[in-house]
């Protein structure tokens, strides 16, 4: 599958809009829609420019080609992962950016979730109003296999989205969910036949788009301000140049198991 | 039905005493119980005699007539909603003197849970410490329908009984749920059939007033102090005049579907 | 069962290493392992010399003879719960000291749970990263029948990990939960056959072992610092010498039910 243009080689974060509705799809093809650099930037310029769009009532956040998103694009982490300042730059600037910019749109988001929604994925649908997934939807952040944490904003907004119990579970045993149990887990609102997904998504925003626009804008605005700020240690991004790190990430790029018997 | 008394035409609160149990009884006959402004004062001064009466050890409070509490009461709306100061008064002075009346209460509260739970019933019933309900209750907030949205102090304590995803479900999709699934939401400690609800919170009274009450007081006010301050911001209540507030409130009362296509 | 060293008198807790595991058992024979001051002391000494311990991976903190455990050791309660500074420091000193080494431990913990589960196991395993449990476990803080309340950090603690409502429950009703009611409140990630609960810990703990280290530290900060501090209050322990809080002890020593008619 050739990109036809430079930027989406990189992937992309495409917008559609539809009356009083935006459809935005991330599109990695051949890679699940994992988010690269170039993905997350858009995701902010996406996100911050939506709640100026006049009349816009909702949107809908879904992945391109029957998968949400299957995490970060590990082939640029070995540019930029093994020095702390890069390291930090990437999940202050360009992940926080593209996720503080969903939290910050004042107009309703509805995550579609098909197939994987992991890492970056659950991170992303942690920042929407409501979860619709399908059956088959799996969800994870099964980044201990690569060798790394999560950011501590990333972690907290992760954690306050699927529960303390869930967040330790997928981070420190690597434990990955179907979309039932998510639900159960208070993390999805609705699970539906994966044929339906898209179907009830739209149908959710329609509804939403009906109801009053000022009165969800300030909702959205007074849970916002529910959600505890998170303080980031100075040395929140020392590990950059561990051994660890880079035998985990150069494990998965390698294909072969990681080795942290250090 | 013809009120017998100046008092209960907008409604009243209850209470009867029975050894160490009260049941505090919302009525609104004809409205399913919506509190109007005066039984939101009558919340209040109840609660706030309950916690002095010698030898109470606990608390039942339900609604009349098969329901809990349909709402607010809509009809007087139109006298004070429509501007700043006197809507502040009503959710910052009213409703929350109420609901913090039942906060305050170190003498535990069973919500006794039948028929309607919306609005201001999910609000009072999440002052109480365990809420028991029959199987046709139905629970939501569906003011988006309304035109406005739900006040800051109140949308905290609702956020943190249901549950952040169930919050925002219930304020931006007007979305209304059975007590299963407020069960399966954490919401819920019980849930029976109709028929038994009744019953089952009597004999939860009575197990409770068989332990310790100082126990009880001093874990009440223990998990009180859990719950984050809510800072009400100043403009806050600066929508009143709006026209989709005007709109959602004279649709209803008008029995028309409103429109908020501004 | 006659203990073998004057230590065992009053329950101990053991550790064995098996490589990058360690084996941390609570066993007070007889009383189902119910904590005693000693106990408390062991955990914390136990807990903060785990995570010094080279190459060690993850831990797993489980009970002796099918329970995991049942409380607190009630018959050392009439040595020190009746005056303010000696329940203080039991409180604040052994308890916590015991709870808070668990927490600090930057080694993943599970706690593999059968059997009983109530008061000080509920609070302990409430410090582990996961919890599996057996089908016939029991959980509960039935301390109201006992007339004294949870300490404010303790009651921080869990209704952090079993949420209010079901913190309300167990502390106002004395309710004792089973094990799939505890995995749907979110407090147990795995329920089992009992006769795997074993097994499955050690599964869980070999996953978590081949998984990097430094990462499980770093989440396990990461998440720590999201839970709230707790402050307690100057009077949290005036309760000490009150009527209620003797006659609920006497009464369970002198095996009679309590009378909190006062």
């Amino acid at each position: 599958m050739l990109p036809e243009q430079g930027v989406a080689a990189d992937g992309e974060v495409r917008v559609v809009h539809d009356g009083p509705l935006a459809w935005v799809t991330l599109s990695h093809p051949g890679k699940l829609n994992a988010m690269s650099r170039a993905m997350w930037r858009h995701l902010r310029e996406v996100f911050t420019a939506l709640p100026t769009v006049e009349g816009l009532r909702c949107v809908v956040l879904r992945g391109e080609g029957g998968h949400f998103c299957a995490g970060g694009d590990i082939s640029e982490y070995p540019g930029f992962r093994y020095a702390p300042d890069s390291l930090r730059a990437f999940h202050e600037g360009d992940v926080w950016g593209g996720l503080q910019a969903i939290l910050d749109c004042d107009v309703p988001v509805v995550a579609q979730i098909e197939g994987a929604c992991m890492g970056a994925g659950v991170e992303i649908s942690a920042c929407c109003d409501l979860r619709i997934a399908g059956q088959s939807a799996k969800f994870g952040a099964p980044i201990a296999k690569l060798g790394f944490p999560m950011a501590p904003r990333e972690a907290a907004l992760v954690a306050g989205a699927v529960g303390a119990a869930t967040a330790r579970e997928m981070l420190l045993e690597a434990a990955v969910f179907g979309a039932d149990s998510m639900q159960q887990r208070g993390f999805l609102n609705r699970v539906l036949a994966d044929a339906e997904v898209a179907h009830e998504a739209a149908a959710t925003a329609r509804r939403i788009a009906a109801l009053a626009p000022q009165a969800a804008r300030l909702n959205k605005q007074t849970l916002r301000r529910l959600a505890a700020s998170t303080v980031v240690p100075a040395d929140a991004y020392a590990y950059a140049d561990s051994e660890e790190h880079r035998e985990g990430i150069s494990a998965f790029l390698g294909k072969r198991r990681p080795s942290f018997t250090l």
